[in-house]
């Protein structure tokens, strides 16, 4: 950041964060964006092309160029935490981080002495008025773009994300002697649950996933008395996903009733989702096609940190393609030449919004 | 034992045994038993019953009333053990101990060395010759004496039991953005091998049962790349069992293909199912008719010691009722009253036999 002549600070949210003034200083500032810490076993591109992108927009442009202060930002800790919360510094930017959420703990420290040792205060709030516009590119982490052979796309929304906890009770019992007639079988009564999440979300208006299971007593010659399982729905439709939610809590409870079972449902998150404004959309859209590219439109069914940065101010996301899409594991790839067609395109889109915003 | 006029001893398989010669040398042995080890977290009165209805027989017998030599034993560790098999004494007395077997280690020690860190030597087998048949009496661990509102059973046929271990490998993907048709779920196919496996066996020709079952990465947003499941079936029919056993592998193919995946199958146990014999089954329900109950004939869905000792000398099994058909839980419970009367059956059963065996 700091050989592309921006100012660089750790901020109040421990956020690594370069600054470089536009000519006009009563404006406010263009944010560029993104992460890069990583899951562990994940890949290179998560996050971290979006971080050398913006730094490389920000090597690219003379500082005359700009009316808008550029801020280029690398935020901490987007990826889950040992705290239990993901997106923890631009939370902090959009006052999102609670005081509950700052106590909670971890390896006997607080999420507050935590980002305090990198040199974050947890204080400072951005004004909504400080900042105009916040633009990221990220890796699709799913395969449609290469399916279309596409190699840049707009995001039109970021998905709502509802998650519950279902514990299954039925009966632990001998696997030999009992009957099938007289069984209940908690894992069996999970399975058909499993399943019927798996139906719910065939049409593509989302996606539902277990994928945390755990049977109890778990030994081969007993039939399961007990499963606890983490049910995920996503959706950019916040009507659908409140619905399908409800209709999977019903279909549990139906499974669990007729197998003379009980089902407990707790909503662990709710989180609805983020559109992003049709003008952002418009600009982002005509930025790829004056670089020769089709401007595919498609929701991003990743959280980010825009979903948290969306609380204060406009967000813009483009996308660049993810090899057979896969994300989260080492696997994880995208060409060279993606990655530079994508911080081309995020120069682009400054130059547009730096001559349209305030004007 | 002792104080029920036995000669106690450590045998060389590690069993306790009581013994007292009857009245003619020149006849076999009639042997009495069960076992006193339990499952972690198990009950008062699987093997403990028969043990103890044994001593009781051996105590109320006069010496002089039988003509076989009477033996009481306590076979070690019939339960499954930190390495990895069960019946331990009765494998040893039958001679179905391998040398392998007594190879296996856990803790840093062989099999070989835990049975003779209790007395025994892991090397004598008992001459066919020299049982002339072995008498237990157990708990059922199932329901259907207490449902018929019974007291005694007579055992027809201890339960084959075919076991396997199922390895369904699909792929990992970030939960939100890899679409739902483009998904290679392991948990979802899994669920539906569970389901499989429970329609395969709801006519009641016997039982199967998916106990055990472990997913990974095993995290809510990612979908499942691999399930491992323990399968277990049992039937009393070998025919049946082995036909069953085929038809779930080839299920689990069949799903594995529809979706994408591949599976493995490993056998890890097959073994055949122990009928007892007819005359065997006709003298114990004429000791229980004599006492003014009805004869009840039914299989054994467990395992027991008598699976071992079946493969040297004919064995006999006596059933009394388990409350709800709970076993192996702390909620293991069978009327006094019914251990008392599975002692006195088993008492008549020893004079029947000492009458009509060699004669």
């Amino acid at each position: 950041m700091a050989e592309a002549g921006l100012d660089v600070e750790v901020d109040a949210g421990g956020n690594l964060l370069g600054r470089r003034a536009g000519t006009d200083p009563r404006l406010p500032s263009i944010m560029l964006g993104s992460h890069t810490d990583t899951v562990t076993g994940g890949g290179r591109f998560d996050g971290i092309a979006g971080v050398l992108a913006a730094v490389e927009v920000a090597r690219c442009l003379p500082p005359a160029r700009l009316r808008h202060t550029l801020e280029v930002v690398d935020f901490l800790a987007e990826e889950p935490t040992d705290f239990g919360i993901s997106t923890v510094g631009s939370r902090s930017l959009a006052g999102a981080l609670s005081v509950d959420m700052l106590a909670l703990e971890s390896e006997g420290r607080t999420l507050a002495e935590a980002i305090a040792s990198v040199g974050g205060r947890h204080e400072a709030i951005r004004r909504r008025d400080d900042i105009g516009l916040y633009l990221e590119l990220h890796i699709e982490q799913g395969p449609v773009l290469e399916n279309e052979g596409l190699h840049l796309g707009v995001v039109t929304a970021i998905t709502g994300i509802a998650r519950c906890h279902v514990r299954v009770t039925g009966r632990a019992d001998h696997a030999g002697t009992m009957p099938m007639a007289q069984r209940h079988d908690a894992l069996a009564a999970a399975a058909e649950m499993v399943l019927a999440l798996e139906h719910l979300w065939q049409d593509g208006a989302g996606v539902g996933t277990v994928g945390r299971l755990g049977v109890s007593p778990n030994a081969t010659n007993v039939v399961p008395g007990a499963v606890e399982l983490w049910a995920e729905m996503r959706s950019v439709n916040a009507q659908v996903l409140r619905q399908r939610l409800a209709t999977f809590v019903e279909t549990a409870q139906g499974i669990a009733d007729r197998r003379r079972q009980t089902v407990t449902v707790t909503t662990l998150s709710d989180e609805a989702p983020v559109p992003i404004a049709d003008h952002v959309q418009a600009v982002l859209a005509d930025v790829v096609a004056s670089l020769g590219h089709e401007p595919r439109r498609l929701p991003s069914y990743a959280g980010h940190d825009g979903n948290q940065i969306a609380k204060i101010v406009p967000i813009g996301m483009l996308f660049i393609p993810s090899r057979a899409g896969r994300s989260h594991c080492p696997e994880e790839w995208t060409d060279l030449a993606d990655v530079a067609l994508g911080a081309q395109a995020l120069g682009e889109a400054v130059l547009k919004f730096d001559a349209a915003l305030s004007s």
